[in-house]
């Protein structure tokens, strides 16, 4: 019966182009997506599959119960775009201004919604239940993962699988981890308060660029000296403003950053290492500081026996020629707490569509299609393999 | 005779306060100082005493002959304004918006003209000539004193003599040093240039903000390590930019700042010590940089007899109480260059209004007024007794 | 058979205890261990196993050719011994003042001399032949392993296992790993020539300490910013000395330090980037230096099938109740060379004395010397499990 | 009468040379010059001279009355040297291993020594009285001069003077100030407490050095940004001692250092901003400290009218070719200590002897004996000046 299944996802091709390119033109943001929310819900009512709509926000959750007892599996594929302008030039270009699918949530969601329309047709043989789940906000912490958990819509789950189009790994190649597979993601954002004053009266002033730099040069030890060698970390300033003028000494120093990590046990360490450099370089300077520390998604760690599972489905679709246990990423993604929560695995499905590909969140970002009907194919492959499980 | 003048000066003291609050309400801001400029000349026209104007740029400079032989000494006052928004709430307010006297030029132009009108009328035993030198253009570097000295126009003059009404000083005190009396004010513009990236993939970058902070780290060294102990020399960053995202490694950093000191052979030093901090660090990590040095002026440097002839004659003068020889101010000031041609020194007139008095350069800026009588007597006892000298 | 060998070998476990307390008693440091070579060449003659001498330096390697065809397999075992006072309270405690088997390469030479005495009885059966490597000099870089290789001693090798008697894993534990088990571990020593001084006379001089401690600053971003977060490096100054008197600034400094990394390719890379940084900090500082990077031994790196051997074949060890794949040691280890020539892998064997064990290197350090037989049995098993792979 | 003097102290040259050189061989350092003081004291006792010892430890201090009623004034030379190795070739070189004249003690004690054999020929007409204080242990804090003023010893002196002969001053030069001539030396003490550990496991450490660095590179700001920059201060660390093998992690570093300061209102201010910062870098770090800063000799502040009192006199002194108001030398003096209670004033006596002078403290150091006479001329000048005062 798999193999009908594979056969009606290649039926399905044009149309699932056809639903991503329609969302690609008509890109929504984090929170926001409520068109986009209110056109998977028509899809599913025309399907005639029951669904669930502001799920934990703009979430839609559609639920097809199979004829056949069984396990249930949430199939999970986020919606959201971002605040990017495209620039590709392509008939499908987004028409709205500075919005743009720039990292594939529009293919994601164009794969489980024809996965569904054909699993429509199989609902009398199939044993379980599919749980179709469209997920908002994926681009922006806290994001629409968690919302969703706590309104309980995956309390009676079994399991839960989910994908990324990955622009710049080949199509056919399906990639994920048994362990560790994408980073926890946090941001930071100090503000050093000192003193203002004359350019050339340094000692009537305390000089927040001095402190700001004092403190950039510290904070570089988190990773070279606090950490176990053996764990990932990164520490990043991406962001130091301060002054306003070339011969006054500025009050104030506002440095934005981020902070990646692969172990879970670590987040709350580099917290405080943080904390204790910035009150300690801080009150050596006699300034006053605010620190904000916004604790994004934690990283995903796959379940080992679904992340080997996944390599072992994998071997039965055609399209897939390779699979790669790998290193984990450094982005984050919410699909970490769905993980927390219930057994599964994540992977990327290979989706490059030039040779130097665009990266994710880049302005010509774009997707090789054909990576849609292969992720589509592994997720059912899954749900059938989960349930012998 | 100095008796004379002296009362003459006071009795024209409402007429000075006049075109004080005049220019006070119609300032302008350097090298557009053009309607001022205007208004100068229009008072020499009407004085009858010949003057040359667009000297060097917008300056003015009458010349009065006196009836006996004698020394030519120059006596000058700035005239131009600041891009400040004027905050006092006074009738004679800046009614030019974003631009106000916040420094005081209104005052030394409205003492040097009431002083001309007063020596009009003692022309006939005047021993030399007087030069009343109307300078635009102080503010800004490269200022005004440095094109009317090329232009010639002091090519003749044996002494210069000028004066700062101070704010922050009382009225009744003279201040002036033997030697240094105000610091060689530079300014730096530094654009470090990395690689950006993103935040979780350090090792794909070259961070500038990371290299911009152990630059700033390194530069307190000239301070500390490089000049001798006993001068003076302040290495300040004023402006620190880089970066726009929280998550995306900086790929340029923008660090601009001042220089001040007081011994004039160090600039050249300051700037190779500079230059091979910043170099030295780029290229250590691989960056490329460019360094704006901009020379400003240069430290103003009394003439010891000079300033012992302004301390003498200060005693001349009933409103002044006290004089006092004092340490060299950080700022800069483009009287500079007039010393390093020509015999003369620089003082400060006491002008403090408030007990607490705004600084210069302040929103509510503001002068004691009764300081331009002391100032016009101490200019006319300096030119009479540089006569004898 | 194999349960036969096993039982033999627990049945010369006293003598065991015994060859190895007696070479507890008297260590020899590295390069210089001649009398216990000279000892295992007496035992193997005794055995009447034949045998070199001054293979490579001070190695002994005996070959017991198996009745039966087969592979040529290596077991290695170290013999050097601790520039280290031993401090333990016990009978076998080291004779030799300032000298200890501080690290248990003592046990490792029991453990194969008494493992040949076994096979010797069993040779007539043997398949294939093993080759009983002693080697000198591990703990000392260049060590012994690579001018033995160099000699041509494994030449004729097919593969090459050897083991760890490791004080901090419990008894009954096996660890390995089927990719990096060990760290590659570099020596680099700088001296920072700057000029000294009069303390109060900075100006005068060129600080070494400063210099080098905005090095040290400096050296922290190879590991936060230069390699990938997902690499493992690190980067330590261990020693920093400058300066004799308070009031003199220190002309010269001398840093010495070391380099742990997992992945080779990094090595050429880390060198590159500290040469970066000591130039660009001292051209910057107009101070020379002269840098001595020693390269130690290279990560090493088990060969994937054989740890998967080593962990399969644990299990037929009654004594061993847990086999672990674990992260690499950031320890170094002179095995990484044979590993680079010829298949094998590399283990610890657990022989954890106490609840709280004296480390390695440590002058309380001790063994479990039940952790022998063990280590032994698991050599043999790999040896016979290799004739059939 | 101050003719005949002159001509007394010419005559007595080969005298003090003779002193001085007898001296030279036999020095003795600081707090242990009892045979020096007992020469000193003999020298009294054959003048009939009346004289107390062990004034304040051993100060020796000779009182000569004069004839005429007058104020009391005293002049102090120090007597104690220095722990160097004296590697002079001359024949007077020292016979003392490992301790040196290395700063012209020998010198003052020559001169005031022959001064008081000339006085005691003129006693009788002599107005005031002569207070010869030769005091102990100048070169090391806390120093002879404050335990001398403790005994009471100077209660009823009215002024005090001395010199320094120095040897990087010409012959003929004599050097002082009407304000501060010597600096404030002070030194301190700091042992960083961190974690050692194994150099490839940072994370499990404090690291010493690390942390050392960074206090370092915040020291340089107490110059560079906390005190004024028209003020004199500087930090020097002179020692940093850390670590002892390349691969473990250092547990404590040891900074020794000096502060050297003219403004005697900042010392609280640079050892308060130098606590905050070695508080704030150790409890970011997590580490402990230990901090001793022990206040050495405040700076020298001449009184100005004695100051004046000497560049006027010295013009009656053939010898003296030129006086000179100079900077402060960074250098430090306990005659400070005098001048905190007494009217008075310090000068340099040009003692240059060759044209590339070996500094004061070199193991070369000698200087011109000819300065003795001049140095003798100018403190009975001063005495006899200060009697009209």
């Amino acid at each position: 019966m798999l193999d009908q299944i594979h056969q009606s996802i290649d039926k399905l091709y044009s149309e699932m182009v056809e639903i991503r390119r329609y969302l690609h033109q008509y890109p929504e943001i984090s929170f926001h997506e409520t068109k986009t929310a209110a056109f998977i819900a028509g899809h599913y009512k025309k399907l005639g599959i029951p669904y669930e709509t502001k799920v934990g926000g703009n979430g839609v959750i559609a639920t097809l119960k199979g004829g056949k007892p069984g396990k249930t599996i949430a199939l999970r594929a986020d919606f959201d775009a971002l605040p990017i302008q495209d620039e590709k030039d392509v008939p499908y270009r987004s028409k709205i201004d500075g919005v743009m699918h720039a990292c594939g949530h529009d293919g994601h969601t164009a794969t489980l919604l024809s996965l569904a329309k054909v699993m429509k047709d199989y609902q009398y043989e199939l044993p379980g239940t599919i749980v179709f789940l469209h997920q908002h906000a994926e681009e922006y912490a806290p994001g629409g993962a968690k919302p969703i958990i706590e309104s309980g819509a995956i309390d009676h789950v079994d399991a839960v699988f989910g994908t990324h189009l990955w622009a710049t790994t080949p199509l056919g190649v399906l990639q994920t981890s048994k362990q560790a597979f994408m980073a926890g993601a946090d941001r930071f954002e100090l503000t050093i308060q000192g003193k203002g004053g004359h350019g050339a009266y340094p000692h009537e002033t305390k000089d927040a660029i001095v402190i700001g730099s004092q403190l950039i040069s510290q904070l570089q030890q988190i990773v070279s000296r606090r950490v176990d060698p053996l764990d990932t970390v990164v520490v990043t300033v991406g962001i130091f403003e301060a002054g306003e003028a070339f011969n006054v000494i500025a009050d104030k120093a506002r440095l934005v950053g981020t902070v990646r990590y692969i172990n879970p046990t670590l987040q709350d360490k580099i917290i405080s290492e943080m904390e204790a450099m910035i009150k300690g370089v801080c009150t050596s300077n006699d300034a006053t500081y605010s620190f904000d520390y916004i604790k994004g998604y934690p990283p995903l760690i796959n379940h080992a026996s679904e992340a080997e599972l996944l390599l072992e489905i994998a071997r039965n679709i055609e399209d897939i020629k390779e699979t790669q246990e790998v290193n984990p990423s450094m982005a984050g993604e919410d699909f970490a707490y769905y993980l927390l929560e219930k057994p599964g695995a994540f992977f990327f499905t290979g989706a490059q569509k030039h040779e130097n590909p665009y990266p994710h969140h880049h302005p010509k970002f774009d997707i090789d299609e054909r990576s849609m009907p292969i992720a589509a194919k592994t997720l059912i492959e899954a749900y059938y393999a989960y349930q012998e499980k």
